[in-house]
């Protein structure tokens, strides 16, 4: 593997994600805290007019617009696909295309420190399960997109790094223990990213836990659309918990506990996003595997 | 005073604000749980539009909207400046105009379970009293607002009954133990009030905790006037909690803390709320009163 050259950290991808925003503004401002002796660091807001109203994007979720067939399509106008053109031509097709791009999500959901890996590169793999290894409150989730061609997050864009999820947290504020808790891991990833030019990567454990995605879950929903129940309160906030056959999911608003049917022991996860109401999700359902690196 | 005959539950005057919007459409479909035999209980989702799309307002804060030369000016015709308008016919100046208003809002900040008044009319001070009593986290916050004629919350349509500010919980979403706690306080209210109909209210101590509002603080900005400073680890969450001079408030972007500067103890709430970050509004300050009723 060659050395990396340019990374970049890209935050505000959804506009009222306040903690990657908010820093990306704060590495932009004093870029020393971000300088490397061996690769170049560059930040981007990456959708400043979703971010100015404070919304998570303008016309089209900007996180979803990275298909590289929609990428190549020049009918595809709205903001958003234009800003992903954009996005594409400084970080990916320009002389001076970045090597990693960590991409700095926050949730409503009670994700902790989560790296989101959008494939299953060595290098991505192993920089997890070392920050994984120095602080073991991070987690690692594999994303629910098999292939480069059908994924449309910001990080097809180059095969190196990853999002980070931070939560829980409101849309529309900053919580300054999360901000300095994200500040703290994008600082190792870059320190972890010297020492790999350098050759100095540390030896740390040959496995790594990861959650891998396996299926989404609804709202239970009325005739006309409207959900049906909220995720019950012995559930909420217990990401990365097993979760068993029999176990409740859902209290609908005529007070009736709803379990969950399933087979086997899942891992949920994003339980109670507030952005995804609207993509008819509740929850992500995950496997804990351990696979060796 | 004359009998209740009328009641408003009214949710959704924040269309992102889930708790009182998804209760009040609870309401609605089972109306049994709100029927009284003394008064009649109707439902308003305040901000239809609003809530479709799950943000606060489409043009305008529909709770700031209710000044009474604004709602008696025909050249205001906002989306929200006309329902309000309409609100204010319904609820109003209609022959079936109602007694007494509960308008439901949620807050990113930990405000718990708070009554906000707008007035001092001593039906609405008991009956905050009472909430206290049988739930000491029932909170009361007396508003900015000292007369009628400057406040511009729906609440000021009717003179008795209040505003119920529960959180936290990110916008956008349920939470569902708050959702029971928020129904358990609704009811309580209803019952009150049905008692107070038959000339049963229970007795219970003269004296109640209020905070009164003293004050906003802006967070610290930068000359293009964006923040500079995030509330401090040591004052999130804390809300109602004492604040004394010296301690911290913010931590600035280049990690400094800067600390209250007043004179006395003050009591902040609000701390954090995301919809107070365009208006200017890093928290409000309010005194702690013992008043007798």
């Amino acid at each position: 593997m060659n050395q990396i050259n340019r990374v970049a950290i890209v935050g505000g991808t959804h506009g009222n994600e306040f903690t990657g925003a908010y820093l990306v503004k704060k590495f932009s401002q004093f870029p020393d805290l971000i300088a490397k002796l061996s690769f170049e660091t560059v930040t981007l807001l990456a959708n400043p007019k979703a971010f100015a109203v404070g919304r998570r994007y303008i016309e089209k979720d900007l996180n979803r617009c990275f298909l590289k067939q929609e990428l190549q399509d020049p009918t595809l106008e709205s903001y958003e696909e234009l800003q992903a053109k954009s996005i594409q031509n400084t970080l990916a097709a320009s002389a001076k295309k970045v090597d990693f791009i960590l991409d700095l999500h926050s949730s409503t959901a009670n994700m902790g420190l989560t790296i989101i890996l959008v494939n299953n590169h060595p290098f991505n793999l192993k920089l997890a399960a070392y920050l994984n290894y120095i602080n073991p409150l991070v987690r690692v989730y594999r994303c629910s997109f098999q292939s480069v061609e059908e994924n449309p997050f910001l990080n097809v864009l180059c095969e190196l790094g990853f999002a980070i999820e931070v939560g829980p947290v409101a849309q529309g504020i900053l919580k300054s223990t999360l901000f300095q808790q994200t500040e703290k891991l994008v600082h190792e990833v870059l320190d972890y990213l010297e020492r790999f030019n350098k050759d100095e990567i540390p030896s740390i454990n040959e496995t790594l836990v990861m959650y891998q995605h396996l299926s989404v879950v609804d709202y239970p929903k009325q005739e006309d659309g409207t959900i049906w129940a909220m995720i019950h309160p012995q559930l909420q906030d217990r990401d990365y918990q097993a979760l068993n056959p029999g176990d409740p999911i859902f209290l609908t608003f005529n007070d009736e506990t709803i379990v969950y049917q399933g087979e086997s022991t899942i891992w949920p996860i994003f339980i109670n996003e507030a952005a995804y109401y609207e993509k008819g999700i509740a929850m992500c359902l995950t496997q804990k595997l351990q696979i060796n690196l």
